[in-house]
């Protein structure tokens, strides 16, 4: 964890904007998977991390901003869970190193709450993203389960937001390293792609590697020959001859910070003709985007520079016509990248995601869209100093989709069906590199991981 | 999954056992990491996957008893989900595999089961292990979630485990796939552990081939220098000269099936004397328990072999002293021994453990033992052909519980403090494999990994 001092300052922060009433910060618990006591690996909530750096589970954080006063809630391990599990450190030792003061056990934090809440305080929570955090909740402030996300603070959402997008240099550290530890991960499935391997077998090698940096996966490793498919995980089918292997993965370091990279890679040695065709499109749309990072620039305008991008290249190659200016005003490009630009990433992969897109990559003024394609983008902003962001433009060539439209003879005037048709079996490519918003533009995050067609094809040779 | 024969005989018999009411057996839902949509690898429950096969989420089985009718209840997938996520079989296609002939989307559940309570017919679930699935049943049931789990039916539980008890050989194939992965993943640990390396690193790798090995791991890996804390995971620290590594782990393959199995080796390239005279004690009490299974053989009398001759060994080496069966009914094995020998392995590595240890490893007439060490036997009751069995004896040196029971003046006409202080450093050793009850004994399952002294130091070399 960073030195204490980190985590007062962020608290005091936090106090000043959010101003009034008492802050709740909910630690996780353990999750289990098919047993009780057989849990999945142990994810702290982001937030609760940020403001303490505790990694334990079963904690509780209460600010009360009108007596700036701290306590941490939490029971310390019995003799019992000693022999089980080794000595941990005390509640009282934990809290002193988040520079923490007051320490109380779990039991007293109900009554605490009801005494606020007899004195007519506010009660900042965070909207749960887990059934066992939202009854929790709903039993220590008295309120149904079903209506605990809707009394969540927008205040302390807001406040948490202001914080969390801007990362300070500690925070760029802990990223660069868990990039890195993806790279390697990247540079792995890059190498072992090749005929007859299982896209499971390749998931494993990586996923190991992002446990061995010393953390865990920031999300399932998306590995697979059928990258049309924007969230298709491993499965335990060969890879083809032919066919391209898109690999969007990650690790989290040990301090829960987030890497995320993809690149796409022919499962043969050499990409084929069409496939350099359609890698070349997604790389100069994916450059022509990070050129345009840069403070004030809105994050939406970037992800139309790299849609443009897109539908320029897919004109020179006769799969779309006409104006791609016009193109993009008309959704073409939608058929081809459904999804979003990119998004920011931070102790999150997608950074702050439970707090909600809306608040975290837009504003009051600019609302996210609701149609297909631009609901998809998480950040529309206009970017900041310290925003650390994705961008990870592709082509996915969803067979379904391409029926769909087809079928609805949606923007015939721009795109040539019978050429596009002939990439039913062509698969996705998406190029993905991590981003931290400078002053005057942008700097790449990590050690640059090869992504021209030739640098690929090198690292197969 | 096996041929929809095997899913249609389990469901027969279930019902020719549970007699009468409504079967409801709730498949998992997806489980959030950081953020809703950030997700852990899914993990079917599995009494749901033994009766259907089928690994998907969000599926909930509806037996009814009096009518011999099964119904899947699950939604197909919008267009949406495909583009994100791939073409997904139908529910009808998945219920023809799992041999189910009716299906009906998920929200026709509740008016099906607000019938039947109105019929007064018995609704039989099970007790759930996650807050998602306890408050789901109470929605669809109009009760509390908080009394969910008492009102879980104990004919069903006990129907159920009578036949996952027993294991078919289609079953123990898929089981020594799994732990012959489970032993490729122990045979590189031990290659691997050398002074420098971290835990964290191994433990990565080994959690890769788990993965690669087409399925994920059947619990989090255990991999530590301290091993004398049974359920300690692995840390960033690096391993030490003079240590022992202990590594406990498995991988469950695709099917879900289990493997689970433990070696400790030296972090340096051999054995010191005082290790290789604790790990012959473990080894000769493993090999002593293994020649007392067979079936009618109570699994408590076989842990009972093992506690003694674990203190024989201590005895000889000075640290006990007295009469084994003595020293052993006076609990004096649980200063080093403060587990249980084994536990049953299939679908689950604790096999059934959410339906309850005393249910699954007991009987009616042979209850659960209450005090410190016994416990921790989760299984007691008598063997019978097909039962599955870890047998993993182990001592451990865990300094604070040595403090306790000197403070108390406990045993010491069997333990010689001052000798066992000497141990405060050495951590603990536990031995553990896979075996099948057969007719007349036991039979090893998977591939021998090797367990000697001289094997494990041989392939270190």
């Amino acid at each position: 964890m960073f030195n204490k001092d980190t985590y007062v300052q962020r608290r005091q922060q936090l106090i000043a904007d959010v101003k009034e009433g008492l802050i709740v910060l909910v630690g996780n618990e353990p999750s289990s998977m098919n047993y009780k006591d057989n849990e999945y690996h142990f994810r702290q909530d982001s937030s609760f991390l940020y403001f303490t750096g505790l990694q334990s589970p079963s904690l509780v954080l209460v600010i009360d901003t009108a007596a700036n006063k701290t306590t941490l809630f939490g029971d310390n391990p019995s003799i019992d869970y000693i022999i089980w599990t080794g000595a941990v450190s005390s509640v009282e030792e934990r809290a002193a190193k988040a520079g923490i003061e007051h320490v109380q056990p779990l039991s007293a934090l109900q009554h605490v709450l009801s005494t606020a809440q007899q004195q007519k305080q506010t009660i900042h929570y965070l909207p749960p993203y887990r059934m066992d955090t939202t009854v929790y909740i709903a039993e220590l402030l008295g309120i149904p389960y079903q209506s605990v996300k809707e009394k969540a603070s927008l205040p302390l959402i807001k406040a948490i937001i202001k914080q969390r997008a801007v990362k300070s240099a500690e925070e760029l550290v802990q990223i660069e390293e868990a990039v890195n530890t993806t790279a390697a991960m990247h540079a792995k499935a890059i190498q072992l792609g090749a005929p007859g391997v299982t896209e499971m077998y390749i998931a494993g090698i990586i996923n190991g590697i992002a446990v061995s940096g010393g953390g865990n996966l920031s999300f399932p490793s998306i590995v697979t020959q059928n990258g049309q498919y924007l969230h298709n995980h491993a499965s335990n089918a060969p890879l083809q001859a032919g066919k391209l292997l898109l690999c969007d993965a990650g690790a989290e370091n040990r301090m829960c910070y987030a890497g995320d990279l993809t690149r796409t890679s022919p499962v043969d040695k050499t990409f084929t003709t069409k496939q350099k065709e359609i890698y070349q499109i997604v790389l100069d749309a994916q450059l022509a985007a990070i050129a345009a990072l840069k403070p004030g620039t809105l994050f939406r305008d970037v992800h139309t520079i790299a849609a443009e991008k897109l539908v320029e290249g897919l004109i020179q190659i006769g799969l779309c016509k006409g104006d791609p200016k016009e193109a993009v005003k008309n959704d073409v490009h939608t058929l081809f990248f459904q999804c979003g630009l990119g998004h920011m990433m931070g102790l999150d992969v997608h950074d702050m995601e439970n707090l909600g897109e809306q608040n975290v990559g837009y504003t009051d003024q600019l609302i996210k869209g609701t149609t297909f394609g631009w609901k998809s983008l998480r950040l529309g902003r206009a970017l900041e100093e310290g925003f650390v962001v994705t961008i990870e433009p592709g082509l996915y060539f969803v067979p379904e989709l391409m029926d769909n439209w087809y079928a609805e003879k949606k923007n015939e005037a721009f795109i040539n069906y019978d050429k596009v048709f002939a990439y039913k079996d062509f698969g996705g490519i998406r190029i993905e590199d991590d981003f931290v918003i400078t002053q005057n533009g942008s700097r790449l995050l990590g050690n640059p991981l090869p992504k021209t067609i030739a640098e690929i094809e090198a690292m197969k040779a």
